[in-house]
């Protein structure tokens, strides 16, 4: 270790992503990419812009911010008050670049409350910016208790809630949400729907209502865009611009050109979106009916993955990710408490799906030997 | 100002980047961005990627990391215990992303020290990070009191020192690099080259000699990239391992895959940036020239841009930058203490320069009148 390490740094220990294996070709359900490609007209929009690469971003991203507007704007039907400009949305490098931005912005020098079972980073990021967590167990089911969130202590400052929850899968209604924000309306809810696309309900046309009510989305999932690292936030004005102000005390420009004219093109297309997203709910039902069938317990899910327990007698969900990666098909296992006989299992196409499933029954076969 | 700003939030003030005009064409001379494009290579790498966008990138950059190892063994002829490998690399988002992860990394719970006149993001990254700032004066004729950087004192973890400097485009010899890092041992000595490919000496072959040396890089300017986004560190192992962590509590994923393709691109096509580096270095000796001839003060400049003082009698500075904006021509003018009768001006192609020159001129003979 050396000398020159800061005492915050040497405290740190940091998120490990999803395997990305150089090896050898595998069937990638362990990170939730999207098995389509991005809109055609994503790759037309980027070559159309390198041209320019001598010259910086837009250090505001004016345009994907507009272009973000005017999707919401269409799809939910806001108009008047409920409507977005540009100045209700922040664009950032990855929505994980935005949740830590969050830290610095909205809780240092407070806390911050989440579910013990959530996206993991969350108390990574509040650790770099050395933000005190609260975890708000979930039920044994893995729900939300909505007693828990409601009337968080004086000291936390705001809760990360994540709808669909990651890695369960479970979503919350609009309601449940509404409730929340007037619960807790002294609390800054930031609602993470990284994977609100594949099912579930989103809060984005509530921003305009609730001054509590930050959402976080992401082009990495629903907009087949992992590679590009683009996430937005949706909020009032006021809060996009603590936002702003903290990006810009950061980094400049966080969204290169490319990044810039991919998320205009992913915007427009809103077809195609609409096209893909389906098919992956689709095989999201059909594989975790396969699985419930062949004794699996699976979470009910709304997102492009499934959180689901080998039946009593079989292997173990470890074994099972093991055996998994031996025949060629990585997913994703937490060794974590409450979850450490649970497999995320990310929704590929129907061909990959249909391999996974063979596997997992050859795999049962043999294990009832 | 909403209710939900962090007291820390409340005390920011974020950089004020060089503008980036929208409203009609510039000769933009403001933020020393390259006239050249990006290398042909860089072109085909990135549409090589296009059909990976629904992947995540290589977390740890691995491929650039490597191809900026390899070009600077071969260009500075390092070999046995001063070669470097990926490990002695850190991608990062621009290089200022890369500055401000140093702030955790290595000042938090300390103070940081830079001179007075320099790249003014230092103290904003530092305020973001809570790491309180020590100024070092420059003499009056902006060169470095070498005397005043060794010996920092002991509440000072390390110090950012930009070579050349911006905005003077002053640059120190690489022995008097080697001095500051022998006398100040147990300090960090951050040296930011983000503009030393236009004829200064970089420290880079040093990093495996003095584990107190910590080189920053950008491809926004010698490579062309500003619009990609690509900055990379070189340090020791050690010192790069403890930024990695700091970045995988960040941001998993902070260099996209079109940065990734376009990075290894650039490091690879030596010829090229040698020819385009050359050509603004001799545009620049060109245009000093011209200026010191109507009888501006030029500090001689090691980057891709100058810092010039009109003559006494003329018009000021401030009123320069106006009146060139007026003729479609941007340059960056500083309203600080000590710099606010100087413009930086960044050096563009041979045919942008003369109607710059013939533009201070025309302007020159008129308040002669």
């Amino acid at each position: 270790m050396t000398k020159f390490i800061s005492p915050l740094a040497a405290t740190l220990v940091p998120y490990v992503p999803g395997e990305q294996p150089k090896d050898k070709k595998y069937i990638k359900l362990n990170t939730n990419e999207n098995p389509y490609p991005p809109s055609p007209k994503v790759k037309a929009a980027i070559e159309s812009e390198l041209e320019n690469l001598r010259l910086y971003p837009d250090p505001d991203a004016e345009k994907p911010r507009e272009a973000a507007a005017e999707y919401f704007n269409k799809v939910l039907g806001l108009t008047g008050g409920d409507a977005l400009t540009k100045k209700n949305i922040f664009m950032g490098n990855g929505s994980d670049e935005i949740l830590a931005l969050l830290c610095p912005a909205f809780f240092s020098g407070s806390k911050v409350a989440f579910p013990d079972i959530t996206y993991t980073f969350y108390p990574v990021i509040a650790s770099l910016f050395e933000v005190p967590c609260v975890n708000i167990p979930l039920r044994d089911d893995f729900t939300l208790d909505q007693d828990a969130v409601k009337n968080l202590p004086d000291d936390v400052a705001g809760m990360f809630l994540c709808n669909p929850n990651a890695p369960t899968g479970a979503a919350i209604s609009l309601d449940e949400i509404k409730a929340i924000l007037e619960a807790d309306a002294d609390k800054l809810i930031v609602v993470d729907e990284a994977y609100v696309d594949f099912g579930a309900e989103t809060a984005v046309g509530l921003v305009n209502k609730y001054d509590n009510l930050l959402v976080v989305q992401t082009l990495s999932k629903s907009r087949q865009l992992a590679g590009i690292r683009c996430g937005l936030a949706i909020a009032s004005e006021e809060l996009i611009g603590v936002l702003d102000t903290v990006k810009n005390t950061f980094n400049s420009y966080t969204l290169d050109r490319l990044g810039n004219a991919a998320a205009c093109a992913a915007f427009a297309d809103v077809e195609y979106f609409d096209e893909t997203r389906k098919k992956i709910a689709d095989t999201r039902d059909k594989v975790s009916a396969q699985l419930s069938e062949l004794g699996w317990d699976v979470i009910p899910s709304k997102s492009n993955f499934i959180f689901a327990q080998p039946p009593a007698g079989s292997a173990t969900a470890e074994e099972f990710f093991h055996e998994l990666r031996g025949k060629g098909i990585l997913v994703r296992y937490f060794a974590k408490p409450r979850i450490n006989n649970r497999l995320r299992i990310t929704i590929g196409t129907p061909e990959d799906m249909e391999t996974f499933v063979g596997a997992v029954k050859e795999m049962m076969a043999e294990h009832a030997k």
